[in-house]
């Protein structure tokens, strides 16, 4: 297990080390990315070395974040991760790193303490507010470009200040980030949240007509299938964000959303209004996340892995399978 | 024209006088509701009769908001309005008070000065937000169901919190109204924002696949006839919010959504991502609003319709007609 480290221990660790490699999970999103180079951003401007690594490629609607940052040449020293719940999400191309991360910062309960020290606030509603309170903590400096991350990842994770997991806090935050850089919000929205492409659009009209609810109108259900994304010309990476598709519907409390990363086998991600903790549900099936939105991978064709998930809800909501 | 008054000038006037009417504009959105709802509870918080009146019934939505309130018998005296800016809006049933209107409380800089006083302030995002700073300037206190109130509209004119006209102050003034309740802000803005009925996302899909561009892909239009209400079983006030839904297309600059009220009576909702000033182009067919959001009526069957407003934006644009 991790040696947990306050926020102000973080910050010293940060300072007196060099050298940097900060890795975030597969699949990066808004939040990873966030993270990772709004750290590597306060690295650089107090001196230090630091580039980011991720297994996959940045997604293009974050270039407005990349544009800003080039790698930089250096003889690696120090191991960090942010935003990284658990080793597994590192990747293939990361996964050699996985004993040797010195310090995580995160915000999921579920971290499972790979890294010789960590600093998770399980109450931040993203691993950016926790960069944002340890460089406070630590007195360094937010740049620009720090600001830019930081707030694309507070943005990311609470749905645009939405979601139940928005606190006082991620407001307090917004406000001073945005009073310091008078930050371009309505870009930086636009791009994360509204802006898509003619196809995207087209992709979810079909997924949303394409959805089915269970378990007494409670339970909505969309899947993708790699017929799907071949048949609309989708990429997988263009299909982030689709999770919160199902939650539209009235009456809904839990969202499920099928997408086939290989013939047969699904990423499946969770999310729920009000009452029930996806995380559990997900928890089952090996895979992990917060109450309100989680994810898992399971096996079988699109009919098999629905009605095990329903199998594993219909209880919890109290109700008999048979009513799926 | 009226008299601008100050906040504190605002709040001593409501403290000093009693038997309130608070008029809102005809299809009242989140912002005229909560508005008007907010300070009807402000008021009534410390003992004085007020009562809320609006042309149009409130959308079901609100029910969060209006199952709050109870109608009271009293004496009418004084006449307030709030997020009204101009009396024309005021609709059929209240358009005797256009001319008694004591008090304005507004953020439209297009407000047309209808009212004896007035506290205008043109940077605040929301009505709302004028109210807040009213009973801030008066030490009136803000009780959960004003917080509630009072977060909806600020949430509804920001996009929540999304849009360009999103001031550190607006989450400065949320952190604060939910810091003090706990607000229930997943459940608002799940209502405001995300839940539909089957039937609103499958018209929102046919909108969505009937939208055209135009002018080099940087306006969008979507039309919704009443033959369209009719075949999908939507009600007018059912159609709030699909103003955005062109704003979703990678590349517009203008948006507009086209709403056929009576035969061949248009009302226009126009959106704009960062450059053209929608108001300015709105006025010219006699309606207003604000720079990224605004309104008007254009009489016409659709193409006629629409072929008005892009002969309007073309030239802004630097275009030609023929482009259309």
């Amino acid at each position: 297990m991790s040696e947990s480290i306050t926020l102000k221990a973080a910050a010293e660790y940060l300072q007196s080390h060099d050298n940097y490699y900060i890795l975030i999970h597969q699949s990066p999103d808004g939040d990873a990315i966030g993270s990772g180079y709004g750290l590597c951003f306060a690295l650089r401007l107090i001196g230090k070395k630091a580039n980011v690594m991720c297994s996959d490629p940045i997604p293009e609607k974050y270039d407005f974040i990349t544009s800003r940052y080039e790698p930089q040449r250096f003889t690696h020293s120090v191991t960090i991760s942010t935003d990284l719940a658990d080793t597994r999400l590192l990747g293939k191309a990361l996964s050699g790193y996985s004993d040797y991360i010195e310090l995580a910062i995160d915000h999921h309960k579920s971290n499972t303490g790979f890294a010789d020290k960590l600093v998770l606030d399980s109450s931040a509603s993203s691993a950016c507010e926790v960069v944002y309170e340890i460089l406070t903590a630590g007195n360094m400096q937010v740049s620009l470009d720090t600001a830019i991350c930081l707030y694309t990842g507070i943005a990311t994770d609470t749905g645009c200040f939405k979601y139940e997991c928005t606190t006082p806090r991620c407001h307090v935050i917004a406000s001073k980030l945005m009073e310091q850089y008078n930050l371009p919000i309505g870009r930086i929205n636009r791009t994360l949240f509204d802006i898509k492409s003619m196809e995207r659009l087209k992709f979810e009209t079909k997924i949303i007509s394409n959805m089915q609810v269970y378990l007494d109108g409670k339970c909505a259900v969309a899947a993708i299938t790699l017929a799907d994304l071949e048949r609309y010309d989708v990429k997988p990476e263009d299909t982030e964000g689709v999770a919160s598709l199902p939650m539209q519907i009235k009456g809904v409390e839990v969202g499920i959303t099928l997408k086939e990363r290989e013939e047969n086998k699904f990423k499946v991600s969770m999310r729920s209004a009000e009452f029930i903790d996806v995380s559990e549900i997900c928890a089952k099936f090996g895979g992990g996340g917060h109450t309100r939105a989680a994810g898992c991978f399971i096996e079988g064709d699109a009919d098999q892995v629905r009605m095990k998930i329903l199998a594993a809800i219909a209880p919890i909501m109290g109700m008999d399978l048979w009513m799926v």
